[in-house]
């Protein structure tokens, strides 16, 4: 049994809030049960120096916790002085995924910078703010249309979201929330798009080495949980 | 007329919403109008080294705004490697406010943290952030109090508000939102208890010097909008 | 009876030595009694990045206290690796005070920076700062006049001084030293301009809230203070 | 065709020298093909501080690279003033690698550093440092067991060793070399006990999101890989 | 003929100002010519780290520039973040020049810091500030024995002077000034104590490699330069 | 009798080994006992911002110790922050000495930086790194030579090398290895050019003073083993 009661391949409650900021072209607060991440969609003229004139956008993205987000507060990065290897990755995975589904020579010469600020944490949070971030980033994309600086369509491919799986007890399950992950001898998240195609997967043993057979079903009951997330975006968005 | 319609002494709508963070003991989000500001409470067993052994404990704050908070994206903190002069002033104000009204004997050996981040912003960030920290502040002290750690109302030696005042087109007007701030040809910031005792003034000239009458007037008008803060705050806290 | 045996309203000796740099445009050894700031003003020919091509220039400040300028020594802020939370206030502080008295369009487009330099501090460096930096700013105003770069009568619209009152032992009290200011209930920075109007107020309560009456009688003291201030500083750049 | 007349299924040539370092109690320089990085393994007395007294040990992992190890000369770490993104990701995934591997009861009250350091780089640093940071991690311990420190059958739970695969020109190879890195649709790193467990298994599409059935069969290629890398190892420490 | 008028052998006016800080313990504003640098001693209880319970004491430098000692603004060191390389170059010199003449056996479990801020620069400032570094450290010393702290006959095993010499226009000179400095093929520092030992020396070539002969000759001017500051220092602490 | 068993003036076996790197356009690795340093030259388009369009180019170098090149691990200088001021020293003093036996014009508007990575360090880095530093400079302007982009006689003005000579008990030395350096009483780094030139002298006494004959007997040493070096260079680029 696990500690929510729920099934092995129940997901949390998901729920999606657009247009949550005055000011970004395009947000969205994502909850998957008690992970609440605030996405935000911000699009700027300029462009990396390393594309400048190369007729090619940028989609990049920035992760970072509220100091009480957490069970413990954390020391906030901005007085650490830096970004922490764990947040450095994330933001990297978010920009990664997002990317996987933007066709950039379609995006003309601009930057989408998609945020990801977590207001409360309990498991979960990369693979929440990759899918609000997708959504974050096609509300921006719409709110360009709508000014005709481009077209939805040819610059969105497919649509992107994220889910993690680990064995919890023993036993493989979809979605974990932060008690499960804490304990979980195996912890994996898994980027998909709309169409099943695969843009990441990452698995780790916490503690003893897993067998193929068990990635295989964490593969299983991802591909359903994110199949099921894929719909809710379509529900949200349109 | 002021760009929002409002009359001169006429305060933004005020809102406080308490419990808003699983985590935290205390924490509210409060609203002066489109100013959104997420406020956390959080009890820490250890205090400053230069408390230690003191019999005191130490309440701080700290600040921050999300990077697309304002109507431009601005650049996060941690990733300029520090935190700026205007964020530095601002999260030691909310902690002299908060300490102001707070018997630190009576609060015994530990440290508060008051996180203030600003999730929207137009203006005021810091008068809300001072006054809906100080309901996370209660929080916190009532969820301490359940425990039988303290009593409140020997901590709590009063309550604490803040609010902007400036002069918009010769026109000395109440609560600045972020239009009339750009514009304010002096802006003023007061922080006062329940009972009227001032904690703080900073008034500035951004363009010309303001005279004595001036100023009496911006004093006048802040202590009417912190007597209805204060108000406000009351029925919140029930 | 204060401390120092000075009455309410009296003021240290303050001294201004113009000159006293070989290579700065403009410099001004300041004292207040035991607190000495070395003040240089710098031309450069660059502005800031978001003034460029604006047909207008730029004044700043920086503010820095040498190690052992203090009672006990500071750590050096170039070894801390960043400038603190007071030290940032503080510059800020004085820029915005230079500039009040300043014509940026009759200045032309270049930069004067206003280095304060604390090489003994006994209360008050602050109030010192913009006092002093006056003359020196004034100076290299003189400099540049003398090459035909702008004309001082046009770019300096008044002259700016600063003075500290607070409330010591019951009594307000004008130009506080270290150890009334480390043992006052409140404490107050007033900047004005020669013609009296109030460029900057900042009071504080370090420990009970102050009232509207005792702010007035401040505010009353500032007044007197700053008016011989202005008065020695007429005298000093002759 | 591979750019390197490799057949799909083929490794670089893989080496292992010991004993490398004169001052480190484990080292081995390896090579994969024109990747060779320099592993030394550190014993050192303290353990972390969350860890103290805590009847365990500790085993971490730091990487960096030599500035002209790579095609263009890289700015050194050390004068941008923080670790890259890259590099807290790929030092944190060698540590976690080799800890999977290790009993840290068994091993006591110390930390074991394994750093590696890329003197030239052609691809797969990530998985030649796990794979020879194994080896310098294995002589760390028998040089603590020449010392009646531990037992290195009884720290030692298995080998643990790394390769890469990915998709290049839609043919599904085995360990990239730089020009097939940057050429390959997909990227994967796979690392794996002796025994044949999973340890980590990191896949990401570059371009195209990839099938079950092309990650099934880099997951083959792995295996087979890091079968031969462990039977080396083996071979390596007699 | 040098630009200073100077003859070969001939240094710039010395003097040294004692108790020039109301707070340090020792303290000497020493100017050669229009070099000028403030020296403070510090005492304090600690002492570093890997000194603790050694029966040993330390001294220790450190050394700034005011932005506008130079004929040009130099950037903070606290706003770049760092001291460059040239600051901790030579405040690693001067701690290195003190030591050379404390018995730190004697000094006790105690630091003294020397602080050498440069109010003005005309080149030579290292070597001002061992000079007068020493005054400053001799005066802390002082103060202790009056405390019945330290013996300053056990402490101080010597005097320590420097002074530049270089190749100017193919002539060797004594005490280059900046002109000369920047003028120079070849500039070396000399350290000595009272007694006449080496304690330092460091000669570069700007351009054209030196020979013997020529490093034999400034070897002389420095020895006779010194053996005047060393009569100099005498007088002053008489 | 010295540690190492050598005679005064005997050096340890020294090595060079070229074209160590893959990528560098010049590399070295260079040893000196047991002490190793990797050099690479590289060769880079731009130059400092100071050079621009100055019909000049530059050389510099960049020095870095490896964590466990050192007896004890030491911090890595990229999680430290920065580069300590040790490192920041020696990097200079390479520059400056490569610097010297180059001729910036001839060399055209390019920069050639030179790494020098301590692997083990067994004393005298920074005189390995001057001394195999040039052959990696060299090869660098072989390399330009075969693509007509400069001529090295044109460029290379000389050879430069250097070493370091000291004081072990009583007794001046050539080369001191770790532990001679760790014990001497003086402590002395020369560096030369092959027509025997003097480029730089850094004498230091760790302990006692030390006499003008005592420094001319390190002088003579070094001068010897300087001839040597350059012999040994001429031997290696052939």
């Amino acid at each position: 049994m696990r500690p929510s009661k729920r099934k092995p391949d129940e997901m949390r409650a998901v729920s999606f809030e657009r247009g949550i900021s005055k000011h970004a072209e395009g947000s969205c607060l994502v909850k998957f049960g008690d992970t609440h991440v605030l996405c935000t969609a911000s699009l700027e003229e300029r462009v990396p120096p390393w594309l400048r004139n190369a007729g090619r956008g940028w989609v990049t993205a920035e992760y970072g916790m509220l100091p009480r987000s957490t069970g413990e507060r954390m020391r906030r990065e901005s007085t650490a002085g830096k970004q922490g290897g764990r947040t450095l990755e994330i933001q990297r995975l978010i920009g990664r995924s997002l990317r996987a589904v933007v066709d950039l020579e379609a995006l003309g010469e601009v930057q989408i910078t998609v945020d990801c600020d977590v207001l409360q944490a309990d498991g979960g949070t990369r693979t929440a703010s990759i899918t609000g971030g997708f959504i974050a980033l096609h509300d921006c994309l719409s709110w360009m249309e709508a000014r005709s600086m481009v077209s939805v369509a040819k610059v969105l491919k497919d649509q992107v979201a994220a889910i993690s799986c680990g064995i919890h007890d023993g036993q493989p399950v979809l979605d974990l929330d932060y008690i499960e992950d804490s304990a979980a001898g195996t912890d994996a998240n898994f980027v998909m798009t709309g169409k099943g195609g695969i843009v990441e997967i990452q698995g780790t043993a916490e503690g003893e080495p897993f067998s193929d057979d068990q990635f295989q079903e964490l593969m299983r009951l991802a591909r359903k949980g994110i199949g099921r997330l894929v719909e809710l975006q379509k529900m949200a968005i349109g």
